[in-house]
């Protein structure tokens, strides 16, 4: 343990370390995007002050219910809350007043440190698809996921240039114990990877494993002192704090680890059918998650999260990257904004059954809608399909490419004396060409984001290669990648401890699917 | 000739239209989008003053051209421009000042009135791809365009319920004459549609067809005092104003008509690699042509066209839906704005050879930039494909569907009583769902947007129904609106009127294929 924590402060630190790094092989990975372009707001003053009251009238009146968790209700009651039953009725401006220790933003650190990211601010983080059961590829079609799955992905995003953040649930491994497989998810992130990671919410005793093994990551006083973990604690939409979640954030919180208060909202169903109705529901529910947080820490670092998708009203299915869920999330992130809370949501959210153009469309739309509503963290950046039940590895691939041009879009518009280009357009006059100018000649290389996937190609030479879609292409990349992976150094000795961690864990219980 | 103005001014008319309109099938069309959400800006007050001073240092100190047109030059003269040779210096101030008497927002006109469009305030109007000497779809594959794909096109547009406009050249139909194709491209527009549309721009002599046709249609006097047709004068950056286009350009002005003054750029070949010395060279070629149309005659309505791509420095292809184009769009906006002129931008932009996976990403992006960027006509909103060589019959379908998120995404977030929902969230309470309450009963069929296209399908319906993907879908239902298509009702005495001058003119000289 303590030369890991040697390790990470000083940069270089013991031998065994040094060892490790020497063979280690460099990825390029973007730095998280620090945005350099404005917000696109829906709502005006009047609009957020009918929806903030509003929101403050709903936990004052209508209350929302902690299920199960005596202690929440005794916390709530002691914070001055009126308390009947599991109905928690909070008075107006409390929920505020507490909330206000939340920063406004933090550090996830990573074992890698130039992997740390800042969430919150104008930055954004981007994580891959979180929970789907299901896997899909080119060769295999679909199928249920398991532990080889999820390595694969872990590694895929290890690999992706635009990715800063491994994720947590990246697909769910269903060839492992239900009350085990968060073990091998954690061990995955920390091994395969040395990007920032997710923890486990599945349970309160599985939280607390995945605080144990970030101690042995990192060290016990690092992770008492610093948010290494960031976890999605959904609500059951509409205003229902279930015991399981609210007893993972206790643990999280507890330990100064970072919670995503996510209301889980198919509009229409989980709240109610018009924009502004939900976004009222949503400010309650996070204002009541947030706020418990802080009862339970004073300071814990919470995220404001909306994952919001429509209805479709006829087979009842929820549908995404749709307009109604867009003007859901740009206002949402001037809620969390107002609130002074780094915001979550959007993704690359689709309905469709496959990698196809109705998946691009939709996930397009989400991505360009996360980047200009302010997300701070994306989660389901890549990867998701079929609403949700399916991480697609070609897809995944072909999203994490897209992530590209978020980075190149926050950039704005530098207008310093080279970038007006005066020069260049004397140069050139009137019927001339830029090709081989001076100004274009000393910036073509970075002028423009350029796709490590999608094709370019004339027609002619395109046709001659074999015809190939972005499918096609997709399915050559992961290949690629998978086939030039290779493991990040870490500390043996940490690895090891790593390792004796989850079988001790394995050890000591039955297996359960449950 | 009578018969059809009257028609037009009572909407009702002689009985011949009468007769005509009671065997009209009516199809659903979207009036144009009025947007209720604020612009995107990515540039603030000092980068603006910058490129906008930068603008008028190059109409003064490098001029631009205006080649084989000795009037132009002379027009130029007369107002106080400095020309030597075929180079226009334009002193500062004074392509702004001539610019003010342009119109900010003008009625184009349709023949059926209920199809006329706004184009210029907070109006969005929708026009499909213009341009592509290929057509492609599922069926025959990638193939020279004939008058038969143009017909098919004009039909699907005019099917098409977000798209609000017939457009031009919507595919070249190469099997026709270069010199007769305008008047058969006319022609089906005319009578195949009762959209809106554009006039031929290849040649003088063609835009005087176009006007002349327009008379048959609309009436010779309701042309004069009306605008009719909107056309596409592209700017052959950088600065390079050619004969054929301003010839085109002037018989439009002369006759009321409204010209997109486009500057037509790949970034790094005819515009500056950068985003602020591409805007700058985009400003400075927009004024000067905008000022040229009011110079030949004051108040002809105009539109600031921005047409931008971006380049791949390895192969030297254009590339589509890229943020550094997003980048200029946004910027462009800004500036059309200031000077209170309609914007013309963005579509479904993309370089992909296929409508797959790439063709969506690229388009989707695009298109949302174009809302966002405050477009108030928007060429290539449906079909375009492989960098506008070819318009696809399938992706026409799935863009235009996708045309109805801009419709929905565009009508913000209302927040009066009804929409805050505060009845509903109190009815459902915690732990209950929204499905049957009595606000979304209300309101559940307008609530969210719904594909007429796209699959939301449970998995195990989607594989039952031969698990097809979105191209497969689009082929399906080009099928079917082209099963179902019906003409629009026309006054048989136009329509003879039309075809007499389309054979008159036809006859009157020999074919070109030049």
């Amino acid at each position: 343990m303590t030369e890991a924590r040697t390790r990470r402060r000083t940069r270089g630190g013991g031998g065994a370390a040094r060892r490790a790094e020497r063979g280690a092989v460099s990825f390029e990975t973007a730095k998280y995007i620090e945005r350099n372009i404005p917000n696109f707001e829906v709502l005006n003053e009047e609009a957020l002050e009918i929806i903030e009251y509003n929101a403050e009238t709903i936990l004052e009146e209508v209350g929302v219910n902690f299920v199960d968790n005596p202690a929440a209700l005794e916390r709530w009651r002691n914070a001055g809350a009126d308390v009947r039953g599991e109905r928690v009725h909070i008075p107006r401006g409390l929920a505020r007043e507490l909330i206000k220790t939340a920063p406004s933003q933090f550090t996830q650190h990573a074992r890698n440190p130039e992997r740390s990211v800042e969430i919150g601010g104008r930055n954004l983080v981007l994580a891959p698809v979180y929970g789907p059961p299901f896997v899909r590829d080119a060769k295999g079609g679909r199928r249920y996921a398991t532990m080889g799955d999820f390595n694969k992905f872990v590694k895929l995003a290890y690999m992706s240039k635009w990715l800063h953040h491994s994720g947590g649930t990246v697909c769910e491994p269903t060839d492992i114990p239900v009350n085990k497989r968060h073990l091998d998810m954690l061990l995955a992130h920390m091994t395969l990877s040395d990007k920032p990671f997710m923890g486990s919410v599945t349970e309160p005793s599985r939280a607390q494993d995945s605080v144990e093994m970030c101690e042995i990551l990192f060290g016990k006083d690092f992770v008492q002192q610093n948010t290494v973990m960031t976890s999605l604690t959904n609500i059951n939409s509409p205003m229902t704090f279930d015991d399981v979640m609210m007893g993972s954030l206790e643990v999280y919180a507890q330990n100064n680890q970072a919670c995503i208060i996510s209301p889980f909202i198919v509009g229409g169903a989980m709240a109610p059918v018009s924009v502004a109705g939900t976004l009222t529901q949503v400010l309650a529910e996070v204002l009541a998650g947030v706020a418990y947080s802080q009862l339970v820490r004073p300071g814990a670092p919470a995220i404001f999260g909306a994952f919001v998708s429509s209805i479709d009203m006829n087979s009842g299915a929820p549908t995404f990257g749709t307009p109604e869920a867009s003007l859901v999330t740009y206002g949402a992130g001037q809620l969390a904004r107002r609130l002074k809370l780094p915001f979550r949501s959007s993704g690359s959210f689709c309905g469709s059954k496959l990698p196809d153009a109705q998946a691009a469309y939709e996930t397009a739309n989400s991505l360009n809608m996360g980047l200009m509503s302010g997300v701070n963290f994306m989660l389901h950046s890549c990867g998701w399909l079929e609403g949700g039940l399916v991480a697609d590895f070609e897809k995944f691939v072909m999203d994490a490419d897209q992530l590209g041009t978020l980075h190149a879009m926050a950039k704005g518009v530098p207008v310093d004396a080279d970038s007006q280009a005066m020069d260049a357009i004397r140069e050139v006059g009137p019927g001339g060409h830029y090709l081989g100018c001076a100004h274009t000649q000393a910036h073509f290389k970075t002028a423009f984001w350029k796709s490590d996937l999608l094709d370019y190609k004339p027609f002619e030479t395109w046709e001659e290669e074999g015809a190939r879609d972005t499918y096609q292409l997709a399915t050559n990349r992961v290949d690629q990648l998978l086939g030039t992976y290779q493991k990040p150094a870490l500390d043996p000795a940490i690895e090891d401890a790593l390792n004796a961690y989850v079988a001790q864990k394995k050890e000591s219980m039955p297996d359960s699917f449950m």
